[in-house]
């Protein structure tokens, strides 16, 4: 078993099968990343909100990869053991126009966070505090099809499926769509809620530490995990909204407003803090899709997170 | 405070807001409701499949109620406290054809599961046990428009939410729409997974105690909750599938589809059996619905329930 380094310097944007490897390595050994921050550092530690409104979104995304997995080929898995993922001292959150699950919210809005006292929660204001538990939002392995890839979307092979439980302890199978697997991680998240409504989540720079196992001929045919016994919360009471309606993105987006309204109404947060605060410390969660024509979405948060009112 | 009764021999099909109130109650008062098994008992302790084939549509969801708040109206909130759902000694699911999240499960099935031993949970087959928690999938309140309306689909009036968190000591907030509110309950589960997936719970007879209070003018669009403390299970690892679809909806099925491959594959299952372990124990989250076109679901299940491999 060795450790590998692929360095801050080395880096990728979008998915291609033709990429040449940064390191080969054998099934179970071990490589670190380090893992630049999501726009490329167009926002830094310091920046303001105008920094939002020149971004280059072709700069969304530098991937630190790919690795080749000596053996590896189509229909075989890939597990990937997230053995730890640090951030950096600072991180921050968005709303963009034009993304996010609320078309409402139109004009840019940004806010830092500082990490620097690196506690398992970081202060946002009225007394309400993020717990962190970091995570890779992308991870994934180039796809079987020839060309150019944005890394925006999740698939098959994948990608930025930005699961907030693939914390430290957790395993991940992606299966293998081409020879080697060229696998790529990047998106590092300091904490986001299960659906990350605002586009969002505490985006920072940092450093991976992954095992990876082949595993021959296990076809899977979707991205599978198991997440980490230690890092899952003691979840205490929660606040939830609701959404009701006859298609779940609507649902979704429905929950997601109530629970701005509940915050704003009660804990003192103007209504672009309240949709970031949904989009980094509140869990969306299908209650039913089954009692025709209506589905139930429900957006928790923890009241613990919220302290005091 | 008072407590009432409503007995298992008075029940109405339908939300109407010109039902006749059973009983009419004060804020702060309890009731105490018996509730029928959600087929009006065409489903019963020795029932085999061939009583799933002639249902009658007509007799689902027997409500228990209602119950008249004395001085709630529109624009209030009736706030009621779960104090203790109680099921029968059995229950039962069933994939019934044309209903469900999977539309190529077209053969009725029926498993009746034997609670009498009272126990955290229940067993299944090949080591696998479902944790119990119990709550009703019908609370609500009439509808403002006039007329009788289906139960099935839950509404802003809340109704048939199938909202698996809503066990003693959690609280739910529903928006009144009408003079007294006019609550009933029904439909008794002894578990469920979000989304419910096969179209049934364990289903149950059973006993519930409720109270409630009035909040008047505290205008809320959309049903709301607060979970127990003590009810949220201390959650262990997690084997978890996920979809990942330009829809929802298809998201949520193909998680569904894979979790049955898992189960069938590891755990000596029938794929009706897994469909239905998938319905009763695995819970649909929403993972992403930010990285368009595609979004990720995962349906989640607990290593613990699935014992031994």
């Amino acid at each position: 078993m060795t450790t590998q380094d692929i360095g801050i310097e080395s880096f990728h944007y979008y998915w291609n099968n033709e990429h040449k490897p940064l390191v080969h390595i054998k099934s179970g050994d071990k490589v670190h990343f380090e893992v630049n921050e999501v726009s490329s550092w167009q926002i830094t530690k310091n920046a303001k909100r105008e920094a939002l409104v020149n971004l280059d979104s072709k700069k969304f995304y530098p991937l630190s990869g790919p690795v080749y997995v000596e053996g590896a080929s189509e229909g075989d898995t890939l597990l990937i053991e997230v053995e730890e993922v640090k951030t950096a001292d600072w991180g921050w959150s968005s709303i963009v126009s034009g993304l996010g699950l609320l078309p409402e919210f139109s004009d840019p809005y940004l806010w830092i966070w500082d990490l620097s006292k690196q506690e398992k929660s970081v202060e946002f204001k009225n007394g309400i505090k993020v717990p962190l538990a970091p995570f890779c939002g992308v991870m994934g392995v180039a796809p079987k099809e020839k060309g150019s890839f944005d890394v925006m979307p999740p698939g098959k092979h994948g990608g930025n499926m930005d699961i907030k439980h693939l914390t430290a302890g957790s395993k991940l199978f992606l299966p293998v769509w081409t020879e080697g697997a060229l696998f790529s991680v990047g998106d590092i998240h300091a904490a986001m809620g299960d659906g990350e409504v605002c586009v969002t989540a505490i985006e920072c720079p940092g450093e991976v530490s992954l095992k990876f196992e082949l595993i021959k001929d296990a076809r899977i045919s979707s991205p599978r995990f198991i997440t980490s016994k230690e890092i899952v919360p003691n979840l205490g009471p929660c606040v939830v909204t609701t959404g009701i309606a006859p298609d779940l993105m609507e649902a979704c987006r429905l929950a997601t407003r109530n629970m701005i309204d509940y915050l704003v109404r009660n804990h003192g947060l103007d209504r672009n803090e309240a949709y970031i605060l949904c989009s980094v410390a509140a869990d969306l969660k299908v209650h039913e899709v089954v009692d025709a024509p209506n589905w139930v979405v429900g957006l928790w948060i923890e009241e613990s997170v919220l302290g005091k009112k």
